[in-house]
């Protein structure tokens, strides 16, 4: 249950980190460094961030255990995730809550299974043998192909399109305008035509999955494209028919993977990233943005640039990029020098 | 008429390949290599999956002439197409196919004129004077723009965004999420501050295109935004105002191409590449993926990289990248050389 | 307001140019330079199309003071904004106009305020204390979140999601499918897990911006998201929480701007060009196409490239790259030659 107001001491029990400061200062709210206002707490993760801390009108602040600030402070090793635990306790949790029930403005196939205090928005399309899940909303105009399960308490934002025989796990958001289940980009060339190949396959989305809006998840050409369970994806981001994405991953906006790529778990895509096709990505990789990938990956691997390297490997080399011009001038010089001893 | 099942023999005689092994196999469906099951048919085009042709469950395969492979098999130059022709005869091919009619639920203007045999899904729009042809299905929550006219036989997934004036041809199909005809993104400079230049012109898609999820294809200034008969487009790609594109063509997921640029028939473009503007690419040319391409390239060219060149030039270059840390300590080692040459 | 014909000398008057050739001629029309029929103005403001201006059918051209033509002419600075004046006083500007009034088929709350000659189209649905401005139109099927303030003579085209408390200023065009308001991409990571971090801020819009299809700009965490008065974003571009956008900066198709990144006063992202989060980028900034931004960029700065860097820098070290192959055998020969010198 959320209460109006903390004391800071109490804010240390609730996220388990040290007091440093008066114990007492009265917390009535939460906001970021730059928009806290007095009585609010905030936080500190990044610490590009700590020349904020002279300047934020908040109360206290939740930092790392080294880090110095002269306001009250609770000192733990993950800031950010106490900072979330604190926002809990002040019920912060914004998500729409649309009114349980089947909108008279909806369409939904009588064979569809409804659950208890699922929602379904004005102008969706509930198709045939669908199963929504207790809990789960379907928003303003979203579209549930035939034969599509959604588990319990999902959050199917405006606008959305999911076509036919996806499956979906619990707790799974997904975002204004993403598509999943669209046909895979299949084709046999006859000549100087391409012919669609069929995509009989499909989706399957484990519980916990967020996807952002725009993205686009296609459905198999057999089989399934699965994204497993926590795993977090961001705006506009393509993923091809048969890639399968390993628990936990997080991909930034506008990244993406070609066909039948195999991510580990805790794979970590930055903004703008690209996977060729048919890799193999192992466990806790991580892809620097921009970065263009066109290899397998092993475990633990930190990757950056184009062609995709090795993080310190790439750094070295675009280092010398810049480096680039002198150098050609150092050569030129050798082999004027060279030419000069020769000749002698 | 498809069929249930078929002797090996027959599929051989089918795709016009070459038997190998036990023609009275019997071969039941078809299956992805990794998902087929026994009574399977599948196939290998890919020369990286040969390892799964030992561990398949698929009582035959579709090889080229030389693969090597202890089961029964059918051999021929394309496998890709001869296994879509036993998809085909299977009768695989599960596009959706709404039920025929206008719903109540959709908002078409009396002065639309609708095809036999086709269907408008609920909540769609369609404007005045559209036209759609015989066959065509325009699905859930799609806006079909005045005056745009659409063949026959085409597919509108849902909540598809089509403009005003929008001329698509037959066999078209466009996926969920798409936007035609949204206006070129054109400006005059007054000052500091941008004026909208009235995009007076209009989109033109002919025959058997396919524009993939959330793609989006701007009208033209004047005149038209043209994607020519046979091309096939995959999801989240940005086509400007004024772009041409030439028949069969192919373009991977998030790619784009700026205005005006005017592309050959038969040219592919992979995932993430992009072109500027009020360039000319000729036929059957291929950029690789995130390529960078600012200047018009001959017919039959490949290119890569940054900026975007020929691609055994570019792959020349970006190996000696992986070597520039080294070669900048062979330069210094040559420096320090040359420097006691000079001082004895 | 607009008449059907002008003569050549008025449309110099009216765009303050110079006349050159027969004043007299009748201007019936405009058109681009490959599209313009006779009696048609038409215009040259890029040198690339010099060679259009022998072949074009149109009566009359606006180009820069010092351009080679034959037909007549009207000379001035900024042939972009002379032809813009053009257009305007032929009456050309095809926005959608959409008729005032609620549809029926709109679902709208009983506390919104919908102004004066505002138009709601079928299917779009109207939060909770909504404010919709005099004589702006919402589109087919699209969705405006509780509480959310739109001012005047905006233009939300269909299928455009808005979620709540989202503040959009007048004169705003937002074209089909974008998504402003989604929840920006935070997490919290406890062991393996991602946490999500409600996301309590806002969009705020100012006037006279213009948003492209498909274009996704995210909620802040806290605070707002902001994109200041006159800003133009193109296509498929992803604006991340809490980004800043300042006044008159121009977005290309498919650019995107990681997390708490602060934008100047006109700046401009080319195509693909992509912004790390937490940067500062000052005014008149011109990012080009598919540059990789990592660090901040002072006022007037041109940069490039992956890493982006400036661009003068960027170009040489490009120009480099390309003779590195060579550099290569150089450095190669040099070893040879010193090697031979050192034996003797």
């Amino acid at each position: 249950l959320s209460r109006n107001s903390y004391k800071l001491s109490e804010i240390a029990d609730l996220v388990g980190g040290e007091l440093k400061g008066n114990g007492d200062t009265i917390i009535r709210g939460v906001g970021g460094i730059k928009e806290a206002r007095e009585g609010d707490i905030t936080y500190l993760a990044d610490p590009r961030y700590a020349s904020f801390l002279a300047s934020t009108r908040a109360s206290a602040v939740i930092v790392p255990p080294d880090a110095r600030c002269t306001i009250p402070s609770v000192r733990l090793q993950n800031p950010h995730l106490g900072f979330l635990k604190v926002m809990e306790a002040f019920g912060l949790d914004i998500q729409p809550r649309p009114a349980p029930g089947v909108d008279e403005r909806a369409v939904v196939d009588a064979s569809a299974r409804i659950g208890d205090n699922a929602s379904i928005g004005p102008y969706c399309g509930v198709g045939r043998n669908v199963v929504i899940g207790q809990g789960s909303a379907v928003m303003h105009g979203s579209y549930i192909g035939d034969d599509t399960v959604i588990g319990d308490e999902c959050l199917i934002y405006p606008n959305v399109t999911i076509r036919e025989r996806t499956r979906i796990g619990s707790r799974v958001i997904i975002h204004p305008g993403a598509v999943i289940g669209a046909d895979g980009f299949g084709f046999a060339r006859e000549g100087k035509v391409h012919r669609k190949i069929p995509q009989v396959g499909c989706v399957v989305i484990e519980d916990d999955v967020e996807i952002g809006a725009n993205t686009t998840v296609d459905r198999a050409t057999f089989g399934e494209t699965r994204i497993c369970s926590g795993v977090k994806i961001d705006n506009l981001v393509q993923i091809a028919h048969n890639v399968v994405v390993g628990k936990n991953s997080v991909f930034a906006a506008q990244s993406g993977i070609a066909g039948s790529t195999v991510l580990g778990e805790n794979v970590t895509l930055a903004g703008q990233a690209g996977l060729v096709g048919h890799l193999e990505i192992g466990d806790r990789v991580v892809v620097a943005a921009q970065a263009g990938v066109s290899n397998s990956i092993k475990p633990d691997t930190v990757v950056s640039g184009y062609p995709a390297r090795e993080h310190s490997l790439a750094r070295r080399i675009y280092a010398c990029m810049k480096q680039l011009p002198d150098l050609f001038r150092r050569v030129k010089a050798l082999e004027k020098k060279v030419e000069e001893g020769e000749r002698k």
